[in-house]
Order: C-alpha cells, then sequence, then structure tokens
C-alpha cells in the first residue's frame, strides 16, 4: 500500500485513523502480547463509522438510545480500547491503555462487557459477537415496537472477521437477520484474507458476498482504506429495508513489515518494525502520545453525540409516567411489584389442585401467569415450541409485519437462540427466554458460558431432562448436562420438583440480574410433591426438607426433579420398616451451596446415611453425599453412569434403577 | 399430489418406494412414536439410491469399499430401517422393525451405529451426519491415494433436512467440503418446507441453492418423487468434480391426511388415516407384510453388488502384503507393534534430559514419532496449528492436489473438525486427531459427545487448558471443560503432568477402539516429573504414587498436569517441616475408577489428610477428597471457583493459590 498517497487523499481521518494504529502498537508492545494487525487494518472503516454515523455520546455510555458497536473479531480489542480513550470516555484514560492485558486493568484481551460500560458485550470466541448482534437488532426492534422510535431508534454496528464468518453460529445469526429483515443492523468484514495458520484460501473458498445475499442480506463491497467509500457505504447502509453487509477490503497490520501475513495477525512487538511503521505513518510521537490536535479532533467526535441525548432525554420525558417507568424498571432488571403475589397465588393454587404434570408443562403455566405482568420477557424455541412448552397466549409472535410480538420461532438454530438471546439481554429492556430439548444445551454451549461470564439474566429452558425423554433414545437423553451447567461458574440450574417448585425457579430467574439460569424440566408428568402451601420461595433456599423423618432419622435421601417423588415413595417403604427417612429436595445446588453453615446444617446433618437420587451422573453430588458431615461408606446414589437408551420412559426408569425399591434397598444396605 | 399418476407412470418403483412408506407407518403405529413424514417423504429418492447408485451388498455390511449412506436427518429412522430389512440385511428382519423404538432393538428411535453394522453413523442432533460424512468423504480421498483406486473408490451419499442445513455445523462442513472439492460427496436435501414449528419460512428464507453456490458446490433441482429425475441428478452428480448438492422438492407424509404439514413430521398413529393412506398408495397387505414380489425385487438389490464385491476382494488379495496388512491392521484399529517400543524409547529419552516443556510442545514431539509409524494417523487444527503443536513434519497437508496429505487445515471450525473427525473414524482406516484451545471444547460438544456415545477413539487435543492461558483472558481459560468432559459417559481425558505423561497418554489415546480422548495440555512450561524410567505405562492406572512420603504418611497431595509440579514442591516445604507427604499424579481418573479396589487402595489409603490440586473447578474431585477412604473435614481442594481473568499466567497461578506455599498451608491446616 502506498501509505503516502493515503495520507495525502485525506489528511484529517489519516491522522485520526493512524492515532489508533499506534495506540494498537504501543499497547500490544508494552503488554508483549495480543493482536496488532486487525485494528490497524480496521482503522479507516473504525473511524469512519465513529466519526460520521455512530450515534453515542462518550460522556454517558449507557444512554439507553445510543448505536450499538460490536466487536466480533475481539481479539482485535485494542481498536475498541483505542476509540473509547481517544473518544474521551472517562473509564479509558492512557493508562488502561498502558495496562492493556494486565492484571485489575478495564483492557483485558478481549474486550470484556463487565469490566467497562461502553463495552456492549463480551467477545473473543469467534463468531459470538456477530451472533449477539442480531439480539441486539430484535430487541431494538421489539422496544421501538413497544415504546415509539422517539424513545428507541437505533442501529448495531458490526465488526466481523473471517474467523467469525467460518464459525457455524454466525451463520445460524446471519439467516435470522435476514428471516426477519433486521434493517438497522450492519455488518463489516474486515475482509482480510488472513487466518492465524496462513491466507484464508487455506481452508476457505467461500464466497461471502453470494453467502450473505441468500441469506436476504443487503451487500456492499467496499476498499476499507478509503474513507469515502466507507462514508457512502454506511450512509446506503442505514438506507436498505434488509440487514447489510459491507464487505471492506483491507489489509491486516497495514504499514508493518507483517502487512498482509499471519504473523500480522499476532503480536507485532519488534522495536525496529514498530519505528518504520510510525515512520511510514509519518507518525511522530512518542508511546502513548497522541498529537493534541488529533486528540482534540477525537476528542470532539466523542461529544458529537450530546444534544441528540440531550433531546433523547427531553423526549423521554414525555413519555407518559408509567411508561417510563416499565421502561426503566426493565432496564434496571427490576421485578415488577405484582410478581411475589402472582407467584404465591399460582402455588397456592397448585398445591390445592396438586395436579399430575410434566414440569414443562407447569413451566407453561406459570409463564403464562408471569408474562402478563413482565412486558420485558421474550419468549421462543429451537423449533420445538410444543415440546419445550415456552409460548403463552399473550406474547404475539415477533415477524417482520409484527414487531412488537415477544415469542421468537428460531428455527432449529439452539447456538444462535442462545447468543441473540444473550444479545437481547446485553442490549437491555428484555429477559429473554428460550428452549430446547435438555441434551442439545451441547449445542448452546458457548453462548451459555458466555452469559454466565457476562453476568446476564438470559434463561435457558431445558426440557426433556432426562431419560424419561424416552423413545428418542441417547442422541436426545441428557446424562451429564446437568453437571455440565452446574460445572459453570455464576449459573444457576434449576431442576424443580413440580409446579410449586417450577414456578418457584422462575421467579428466581425472572428476579436474577447477574446469573443466568437453566431450568431442566420433564418431559414426563410428575406428581405435585409440594401439598402444604408456603408463601417463603423454598427453592430460593437451593434444597430443603420436604418430609422429615417419623422416629430415629436414620437415613437422608436427597433427590432433584423427577427423582423427588420417587425418593418421597422409598422414604414410604423405610419408614414403613420403622426406618426413619428424611427426604431433602435440591433444586438448585448452587443456591443451597450459598447458604449458611448453619442452615445447611439444619437441612443435612451428620448421622443418617445418605442416598443421593438424580437420572445424570453422580459428578458433583459426592459434596453431599460424602461432604458436608456425610461419611465415606455410608453414602450412595442412584444415577446414570452411562449413556441411555431407546425404549419408552417407564421401561427405562425401571432399567435403571429409579424405583423407590432399589432406592430403599441402597439405603438398607448402608445401615 | 396425484398419487394414482405417480403409481401409473413407474409402477415398478412405486411398489418399492410404497413398501418404505408402509413399513414407516407400521412401526410408528405399533411404537406409537417416532417421526413418520420424512421416510414418506424421501422414499423415492432412497429407492433410486439404492437400485440404481448406492454401491453395496446386503450379505456384507462391512465391505470396506462400500458406499457409505448417512441419514443426516436421523429422526427419519424408519427409512433406513425399512431399506435394511428390505434389502435382506440379516440384522434386520422383520422382527426388529416390529420392535422399532423398543428396548433393546437394533431399530432405536434414532440410527446408532453401533447397534447395527450397516448403520454407519449415529445421527438425530440435528447437522451432524452431513458433517460427518465431509469426514468420510476426506477419508475416501486419503485412503484411496494411500492404497490406490483398485481398492478404495467409493461414494459418501447424504439425506439432509432442513434442519440439518439451519444448524451452523453443517455449514462448517459444507464449506470445508467445498474447499476441498470432495466431488465423491452427494448430499441430498429432502427440501420439504417443513419443520416441526411450521413451516419453514416461520424461520428462515435462506435461498440454500444459492449458499451451496457459494460454497462452491454443484447444485441440482429436482421433484424428490419423479423417479427419473432422481435418477438423472445422481448419475450428474457422481460425474461433477465438485460435491453436488442436490435439492429434492418433496411432500412430506407423502398420501397422508397429514402430507405437507408440521403435524406430518411427527407420529402418524391415527388407524384411519394409516389406512386411507395405504389405500391411496394401492397398498393392500396388512401391516409390516410386504407383497413376496416386491419383497423379491429388493432383495435383488441387496444383491446387486456382491459381484462388485467379490471382484474388489481379488483385487485387494492382489496388493502387496505389507499392504494389506496395514490396511487390515488400520481398520481392526490395532497399534503397530512397534508402538510400544517407540513410546518406551522415547519416555527415556525425556528421562534423561528431563527438559521443561509446553505438554503441547511435548505433544508434538510424541507425535513426532509416532506419525511415521502410524500411517493412520491424521492430524489437523482449527486455525490453531502453531498453538496446538498437532502438525509433525512428516504429515503432508491435505489438498485438492495432494490427497495423500494427513494434515488437514481446519479452519476456524471447531465443532465441523470434531464432527468431520468422527466420520473419519467411523469410515475406517483413520485415526483422526484435532486441536484447538481447550475453552472450545465448548464449540466442539455436540461431536464430542457423539463420538462418546458411538464409541469411536476420535482425539482431541486441547491445549492451552487453565488460566496458564494468561493474556487473552476468560474467555478463552477453561475452568470447568475438565470436569465437562470428564462428566461425559465413555471418554478419557488425560492431563498429562510432563512429557513423559503425555507420550504415555499418546499411547492410550492410539490404542483405544471405543473410547475418545481428551487431551488436557499447558500453554506454559512444565518440569519433567518423572525422572525414574519405568517401561510401564503408569498413565493407564490412571493415577499413581509419584513421590512417597518421607516418614509417617501425614498428607496426601492429589493434582493433575500442571499442577503436579507444585504438589511437588509443596511436599518438600512439607516434608522440610517433617510432615510426611506422598504426591499421587492422576492423570486421568476414568482408568483410575476403572482399576481395582485393591490398586485403589494402594495409591489412596485412608488416614492422611488429602489436598487436591488443579487449576479447574472442584466438581468431580470430592469422590478422590472425601470418598476413596477420605474423610470429610481431612480434605480440601485447591482450584478455581470462578472464571478467570486477563493477566500474564504467572501473576494468575499466585493469585489463584497454585503454590507450593498455598498447598502446603491448607494441608497443615486440615492436620
Amino acid at each position: 500500500m502506498d501509505l503516502t498517497a493515503l495520507a495525502r487523499a485525506n489528511p484529517d481521518h489519516w491522522s485520526k485513523a493512524t492515532a489508533i494504529r499506534a495506540l494498537t502498537l504501543d499497547a500490544v508492545a508494552a503488554a508483549n502480547s495480543g493482536h496488532s494487525g486487525m485494528p490497524m487494518g480496521m482503522a479507516d472503516v473504525a473511524t469512519v463509522l465513529f466519526e460520521k454515523h455512530l450515534k453515542f455520546d462518550a460522556s454517558n455510555p449507557l444512554w439507553p438510545d445510543r448505536d450499538r458497536f460490536i466487536l466480533s473479531a475481539g481479539h482485535g480489542s485494542m481498536l475498541i480500547y483505542s476509540l473509547l480513550h481517544l473518544t474521551g470516555y472517562e473509564q479509558f484514560p492512557i493508562e488502561e491503555l498502558k495496562n492493556f492485558r494486565q492484571m485489575g486493568a478495564r483492557t483485558a484481551g478481549h474486550p470484556e462487557n463487565f469490566l467497562a460500560d461502553a463495552i456492549e458485550t463480551t467477545t473473543g470466541p469467534l463468531g459470538q459477537g456477530i451472533a449477539n448482534s442480531v439480539g441486539f437488532a430484535m430487541a431494538e426492534e421489539m422496544l421501538r415496537a413497544q415504546y415509539g422510535a422517539k424513545v428507541v431508534d437505533h442501529h448495531t454496528y458490526v465488526i466481523a472477521g473471517d474467523g467469525c464468518l467460518m464459525e457455524g453460529v454466525s451463520q445460524e445469526a446471519i439467516t435470522l437477520a435476514g428471516r426477519h429483515k433486521l434493517s438497522k443492523l450492519i455488518v463489516m468484514w474486515d475482509n482480510n484474507n488472513i487466518t492465524i495458520d496462513g491466507p484464508v484460501t487455506l481452508s476457505d473458498n467461500t464466497d461471502q458476498v453470494a453467502r450473505f445475499k441468500a441469506a436476504q442480506w443487503h451487500v456492499i463491497e467496499i476498499d476499507g482504506h478509503n474513507p469515502d467509500e466507507i462514508d457512502a457505504a454506511l450512509t446506503e447502509a442505514k438506507a436498505s429495508d434488509l440487514p447489510t453487509m459491507i464487505a471492506c477490503k483491507t489489509h491486516i497490520a497495514l504499514g508493518h513489515a507483517a502487512q498482509d501475513t499471519s504473523k500480522g495477525h499476532g503480536a507485532l512487538t519488534d522495536a525496529d518494525q514498530m519505528a518504520d511503521a510510525k515512520k511510514a505513518y509519518g507518525w511522530t510521537t512518542g508511546p502513548f502520545e497522541v498529537p493534541s490536535d488529533v486528540k482534540s479532533a477525537w476528542e470532539e467526535i466523542g461529544k458529537r453525540g450530546a444534544d441528540e441525548r440531550r433531546a433523547w432525554e427531553e423526549r423521554f420525558d414525555k413519555m407518559p409516567r408509567a411508561k417510563r417507568e416499565t421502561f426503566n424498571r426493565a432496564l434496571a432488571l427490576e421485578a415488577p411489584k405484582k410478581m411475589s403475589a402472582t407467584v404465591k397465588a399460582f402455588k397456592k393454587q397448585i398445591t390445592e389442585s396438586a395436579p399430575k404434570m410434566a414440569t414443562r408443562a407447569a413451566s407453561e403455566k406459570a409463564l403464562e401467569v408471569l408474562n402478563p405482568i413482565l412486558p420485558e420477557t421474550v419468549g421462543g424455541s429451537a423449533d420445538l415450541t410444543g415440546s419445550n412448552n415456552t409460548k403463552t397466549s399473550d406474547l404475539g409472535v415477533f415477524d417482520v409485519d409484527n414487531r412488537g410480538g415477544r415469542y421468537v420461532y428460531w428455527g432449529i438454530r439452539e447456538h444462535g437462540m442462545a447468543a441473540a438471546m444473550n444479545g437481547m439481554a446485553l442490549h437491555g429492556g428484555i429477559r429473554p427466554y428460550g428452549g430446547t430439548f435438555m441434551c442439545f444445551t451441547d449445542y448452546a454451549r458457548p453462548s451459555m458460558r458466555l452469559a454466565a461470564l457476562m453476568q446476564i439474566p438470559t434463561a435457558f429452558v431445558m426440557t426433556h431432562d432426562s431419560i424419561g425423554l424416552g423413545e428418542d433414545g441417547p442422541t436426545h437423553q441428557p446424562v451429564e448436562h446437568l453437571a455440565i451447567s452446574r460445572a459453570t461458574p455464576n449459573t444457576y440450574v434449576f431442576r424443580p420438583a413440580d409446579a410449586v417448585e417450577t414456578a418457584e425457579a422462575w421467579e428466581i430467574a425472572f428476579t436474577s440480574k447477574t446469573t443466568p439460569s437453566v431450568l431442566s424440566l420433564t418431559r414426563q408428568g410428575l406428581p405435585t410433591v409440594r401439598l402444604e402451601h408456603k408463601n417463603n420461595n423454598l427453592t430460593e433456599k437451593g434444597a430443603y426438607v420436604l418430609a422429615d423423618a417419623e422416629g430415629k432419622r436414620q437415613v437422608i435421601l436427597i433427590a432433584t426433579g423427577s427423582e423427588v417423588h420417587v425418593a418421597l415413595a422409598a422414604r414410604d417403604l423405610l419408614q414403613a420398616e420403622g426406618i426413619g427417612t428424611r427426604v431433602v429436595s435440591m433444586p438448585c445446588m448452587e443456591l443451597f451451596a450459598e447458604q449458611d453453615e448453619a442452615y445447611r446444617k439444619r437441612v443435612l446433618p451428620g448421622g443418617a446415611v445418605r442416598v443421593g437420587v438424580e437420572a445424570g451422573m453422580r459428578q458433583g453430588w459426592d459434596q453431599w453425599l460424602f461432604g458436608e458431615r456425610g461419611k465415606y461408606g455410608k453414602a450412595d446414589f442412584v444415577g446414570m453412569d452411562r449413556f441411555g437408551a431407546s425404549a419408552p420412559a417407564e421401561e427405562l426408569f425401571e432399567r435403571f434403577g429409579f424405583t423407590a425399591e432399589n432406592v430403599a434397598e441402597k439405603a438398607k444396605a448402608l445401615l
């Protein structure tokens, strides 16, 4: 590339874009790690976006109607950190850039939403950002329908790399965006033909332009170093009634000796080469120094949106008070006042009628009363609506001609659904929940983990949660998936035993502000086990005594979900033989572990033998069986230690030992 | 549809295809569950494929040069069961069809490769079959290059549904197939516009034809009920030098009242509607009865390939003996005789030189000596070749003009890589291994689970296995992924402590016939801890005493991988204070759990306090700490209970307590 010509053609633009490149080189050199090439290649695109198109106000990063900027190619984190510093975000003084990738810095290796207000989402695992962005854009459409274009009217801009487009999840997201004509979603593809292993063509020769068009996107192809083309493309994109992909032909590590090579993807730290690159840019200041005129120009950009933000605030204040309160409550993730009473009434009615009901059906019933009082909920399913029981009567279906619809037919896209739900939660104003078969936790995993890391309360409705799924067989029967979700930090895994516990789980999930929930729900009918009404949410304690021992307590049975009624029946057998048996229902291990020692000891005192019962792998159970005042040799577990099988559910439960008789036998063998 | 016209146009074809439809209706009705519509919709395509194109011999389902038939839309399992019964496979008498979805039947809800010889792969989780098929087709190319077209020359045929194409993994696979011009891969898309939730257009309006073309496929569009068009398309597909997608426009549940509806996707069991459908087909025999002329015609098809198979056997017998032996050995998954001595020599050399080395680098060194004696290995990485250390000097790169290459640049497609590796293993003759960062276990999960369920020895090389990854931060630092893989049945999870254990892990992985392996390897350098050479593979025992207590044994430290040397240093501190301390290295929990009680007791006797050390979540550890003769209150764990952070690795290990001092303190606090 002829850098001189580039600089001469657009000198003001050039100096601003160069500031990004220079800061990137400096920060990566200081950290001695990171990814230099991507910010250097996309600096021109980002500069034009921030200067001329992105609606933002650096003094107010959380302004609800700001445009969202998502760096899907998260390894290029110095791009966003440079922009946030240059435009004057208070959380990004130059010291943060000097501390790039160091302990405690906001400038983590990859952008982390929970470290800074202006970082919309956590990216790095490729494809996630672009998939989040579909949720952001859907949330914008939904909220615009709900509150009007005067208060909700913004774009979602994404920078995505070749890696993002190779990951399957991006295709799930891209086809969704095309289907829903998310015209305010604009993706800028950093088309640099370089991956870590070499040129993209080593592993891919997809015609990306044709592929986006096949997904019903508008596509524009430009030189990603030409500010006029970038500007014109963004203007055209905003005018399109389809989502737009701008294919930006760029040079990775522009102007560096490693330009256009896979070496340029990584950390460019060679001092001489850095000096040469800066010289070629015409950049003469020292490390981390930005000439004051350039910094001033950038700061002006940071203030560009302030008037618009103030005008928005005035419009917002004119909205009817009730609407404003709902808007703010949803944004703050506060539960509506009515929720507690609604849940109590629901529980009371269940306790009185004591239905036999699958917990997936119970979940639908609970949602049927909760969705009307929570206008911020958005439900959906990955093509299993009737099986996941996620659609309630008042939601309406989100579609091109019904943006106010609150139910999404996600299609057979578990991963895309999870990532887009995360995007909705990150956007704010929406509480998303979505369903699939629990076994397909596997498909959604990368986004479920990110929900936990990002501290957002996405709710995953995982039905058909064991061999109780029956004939579909082991490909569809989860056995390790409770353990998988429980192993993930900051995740609530609920396995309710009946409709009462299911409603309690939903109350917690819909109150959570920083923790995602996994609801593990049965296909098959279960008896009501909570036959005495309690106003308190017992699931909130994680575990509780459901039925206590009569006489001397010799046995404690601990069970979850569909095995609680089996434990109760086993207790009957044991009590009939004079063996005092307590049954502990444990719908949420994480919440139980959070209780104080005194409570945990009341529920799980020492002395008695213990049997755990759960139609899943034992992993994670020993802490309650041998640990927690338990004793090696005095505890056993009735669970799965292999994959399931294809057969009717009742036969499978019998075959694998989930019977009152077997549980009672196991307990007696320990006495 | 005018069934009469269809029947009249091609009466012989019609009766054969109708047999599939009738058997499907009968089996689903008998089971009262299953998916009727797909087999009914694709019966014409499958009939023409089996009658005129598929190279197979029903009397010899394992003939190595057979064409592979993969039912990616696995819920339509009655399609394949009908075909296997009709063509006369011994394992599929009519009784199996009568027992559809019952305990112990080969006719499981979804096709399971481990239940019958003729089922090439386990499908049901959508997108997996088509992604497997890319591995099948690559394996065929590789083996053809290795053994010649006289003994390896076959096609891979796939039936895929709309769900397969919506799943992201299919796009990863499809773009791979396009890149590698896998011309012997032929996908028949069941284009019926129906999913469970409704018409496909509810959630997707992708132009699939354009999307396949964008991925460099040849595409043919046909009426999926017209046998002439089907035949011509298959002929054209076989002649193409690109992979071919045949878009077959079909009617789900053809001829049934539920035709063309989402109800038709599921179990059609209404007796009257069944009778009406059969009447419309002109099918007059009772349930599970196939007219003898139709059955005979199908059986002739089943015998069609017998001559070709015998001719192949003659050609095979003419191959040089050494080649034949290697072919048969690789197919039987037998290790070469030299392997044991090679591993021993490698270990001896390591023990003598005692290098400080990352286990990912040790893995490369081990592969460097193993790959040359194992011509069946195929390595690769999801665009992290230099980081995963998976490429050795002798492999060559698989490409369009180098089909004999044994290294695959998979691109940024962890899921597609895992699924295609499974396909290679299922094809036979190949032992695939492939790498990514351990954190991206999440992306590969659905296929890693299926490897375990399918009982195939795919090897997953998961490097950067903890916070030791450092600055890239928590998005890239696994903490729960050891627990996730350990929770999965039939999976070996190896976390070697040094180069000796790494070589031992590879020996086990490359000897395994029915269990996949996960190798958890460090980014950072580790000292050699096995300083005394042993011919025996100690990793095979799962855990062993690495350093015993001097004096009275008061403490047992149990550690894995990068924490073993920390435990050894803690032992030094404790012994210096006169506290007898044993260090147990536990590179594979699953193998240790398989040892007999006497061995386990020798390694983990009661009495001493225990501290586990592993830079991961505690889940799964309590069985070794409190269980296995351990005691509540007398055990502790040094691990992670949260996500990591972005900072240099050494600082993170310090921050999270992975120091000799902290481990020693924890032990002392228990005494």
